[in-house]
């Protein structure tokens, strides 16, 4: 790229000034999740280390295996790419990445400096390398400052968020009219990934729907759906079963999608005719918190308020045992990233921030259940809603 | 469960024997991977930690969070299940993960131990937490241990690996007919993945197709197809796009399923009528080192002669500058598992182990490139197919 790039991107600057004020003279991640944050590049698969050298002024590096090179150059916004490994003709910095990262923090002089690097996700064997790379270096844990950064979304992120929220409002639909139609669980699940697909295969060529490898596989498609039915809701997330709601059942419908890395999260509950009326009452307290609550999704708002509001209202309403310990989100790269809309996280509402909002209730006793969530992001004076799809009482 | 659910697992008994022989008087993971080998228990999402003890003998523990506890009864093997954290009325054994794991140290005598946690798995913050909350005990890197144990599969785990297999034949077959059919990369991913989830939502009420989730999010579908065609090919993973390939062009295809935590991987190349000689001579190349090095997947070969041979075949051919670093890899509950079809891994065949075999070409100066792959079980006497779908020049 002939661009400056890091002038594109504002999160490259939030993450510099927050080192400065941490004293943290460059960041080293092998994070998936946060190597594509400060280089736009999601192998898919992660078992040749990505890396991510940010200094605290200047553009970052990127480090890939050879074989990654081109794949990189093409989907990063890294101007200054380099190779370790052994791949056909490539030229690189030598057969292992530990021998070129040392190489890179000498060069960069940040051997004898404060490097902070993940404690929260980086293997402990890892961070022990790291260590006896660079000798003099101090490693400082960079979790938090890292995750506070994401916080605020940069333009590109909010526009793929937008896109990744239609994805989920068509898979809803899909899943929504196949459960009405009298489907399984399952059948759910399919109708809802195929309308996905099908949107993405014809529509969308310039998204990419891969979500962040792990230690032993990758996620090339992250468009899920999960269908829970009648006490079922009560495992939360679990793979769907053949299992055709009852009558009398509530229905908890899930959707992750993902654009360009960026997720949303749309989730709904359908009842069906005979559902018994303790089902109603939870989900009519449900949506009544959230009217009083939305309208505060907006700058200058604490975070705990719209917990502590929720949690008031479900007390009043005679569900004081089954207050949900949180009632949202913040999400973007990761579908469940670090902060909760909860009683004790510290966070005040800022335009750019994105959040799920899900208050649910989960009462055992009397198999009642509640899911419904939408991905809402902050705006300047006030909040818009990124999934779109039909919200309230889903009666089918 | 009220059978002696250990007894029916060998893995456990693999484990404890290797423990014994190195010294380790308990295992705690919190490895996904891990914990889903050691208790059957995949709770998708991990951001509660799903934690295992299993000490040098008897049974294992499974320590998860209050909300999971129906879910791990009925799903994993594990008798002594314990929770943390609040969660409506359920009794647990305190709010946080890090004082339920301390009690059950000190209950089982191991807090003065020598207690084998993966130094390449676990983050460094969370390995130093198990330090503190037992000074006494000496942490060991149980990484190694547990990965040579995972070469052997279990009964349930080949069975389901079957299951996987013919899941990902089934997500081949689409993909080639929709290729063939005139469609692009995208169209051949929605059919795979369409005809995988068509499958399994009539015809295997038993299995999960579930993956196992990483740090900020879930994997709840782990039935995956990527189709790279032309030059894409050398980027070996990636998102497909909206391209339909040429008539010079091959094209790749890769399938992963997932059965019950196990994965099997297909993965074809597919030439149209007009790819050029080099591409056609390529393959035939690959090809006949398959059929040469086919017949000693069986026990008592070391992985290293597969691989001698294929570089002897390839250099012959005059492919020397374009040996491959690996001809396959184990396979299992990761798709990719941490054992090399190379030169330098020092593993002989036993039954029971499973392999990718995967010898390939990548020539970026001709644009030629081929992928081939199949997942191989070695048996008493010889190997099994577990893809068996059309393999060879599949040619449209």
């Amino acid at each position: 790229m002939s661009i400056d790039a890091t002038a594109l991107r504002p999160r490259i600057s939030r993450l510099q000034a927050a080192m400065a004020a941490e004293g943290i003279d460059a960041l080293v991640s092998f994070k998936p999740e946060h190597t594509f944050y400060m280089s736009g590049f999601n192998p898919v698969l992660y078992s040749h280390p990505v890396i991510v050298i940010l200094p605290a002024k200047g553009a970052p590096t990127l480090l890939v295996h050879a074989l990654r090179v081109a794949h990189g150059r093409d989907e990063g916004f890294v101007d200054d790419l380099r190779a370790y490994g052994v791949w056909s003709t490539t030229q690189t910095m030598g057969p292992k990445w530990e021998d070129a990262l040392q190489q890179i923090l000498i060069e960069k002089g940040l051997d004898s400096k404060t490097i902070g690097v993940e404690a929260d996700a980086t293997p402990v064997a890892r961070w022990k390398t790291v260590e006896s790379l660079v000798p003099s270096a101090t490693l400082a844990d960079s979790s938090k400052l890292i995750d506070r950064c994401r916080l605020i979304k940069d333009p590109d992120e909010i526009a793929n968020a937008r896109i990744a929220a239609d994805l989920a409002d068509r898979g809803m639909n899909a899943a929504v009219a196949e459960l009405a139609a009298g489907g399984t669980e399952r059948d759910a699940v399919a109708a809802s990934t195929k309308a996905m697909n099908d949107h993405w295969r014809k529509h969308l060529p310039d998204i990419e729907v891969a979500d962040f490898g792990g230690l032993e596989g990758g996620a090339v498609s992250g468009l899920y759906t999960w269908v829970l039915s009648g006490e079922r809701m009560f495992r939360n997330c679990d793979n769907s079963i053949i299992r055709k709601p009852e009558s009398h059942d509530a229905c908890a419908i899930f959707i992750w999608a993902i654009a360009n890395g960026i997720h949303a999260e749309n989730e709904r509950t359908v009842i069906f005719s005979d559902v018994p009326e303790a089902n109603r009452a939870a989900l009519k307290t449900i949506l009544d918190i959230r009217e009083e609550i939305i309208p505060m999704m907006k700058p200058g708002v604490p975070l705990a308020e719209l917990y502590h509001i929720t949690k008031r209202r479900l007390i009043e309403a005679g569900y004081e045992k089954n207050i949900p310990g949180r009632i949202g989100h913040t999400i973007g790269i990761g579908a469940h990233e670090h902060y909760s809309l909860d009683g004790v996280t510290d966070v005040i509402m800022e335009p750019g921030m994105m959040f799920t909002l899900e208050p649910n209730l989960r009462v055992p006793d009397q198999n009642v259940s509640t899911q419904i969530s939408d991905t809402i992001l902050i705006t300047e004076d006030g909040h818009e809603f990124l999934t779109k799809s039909l919200g309230g009482l889903i009666e089918v």
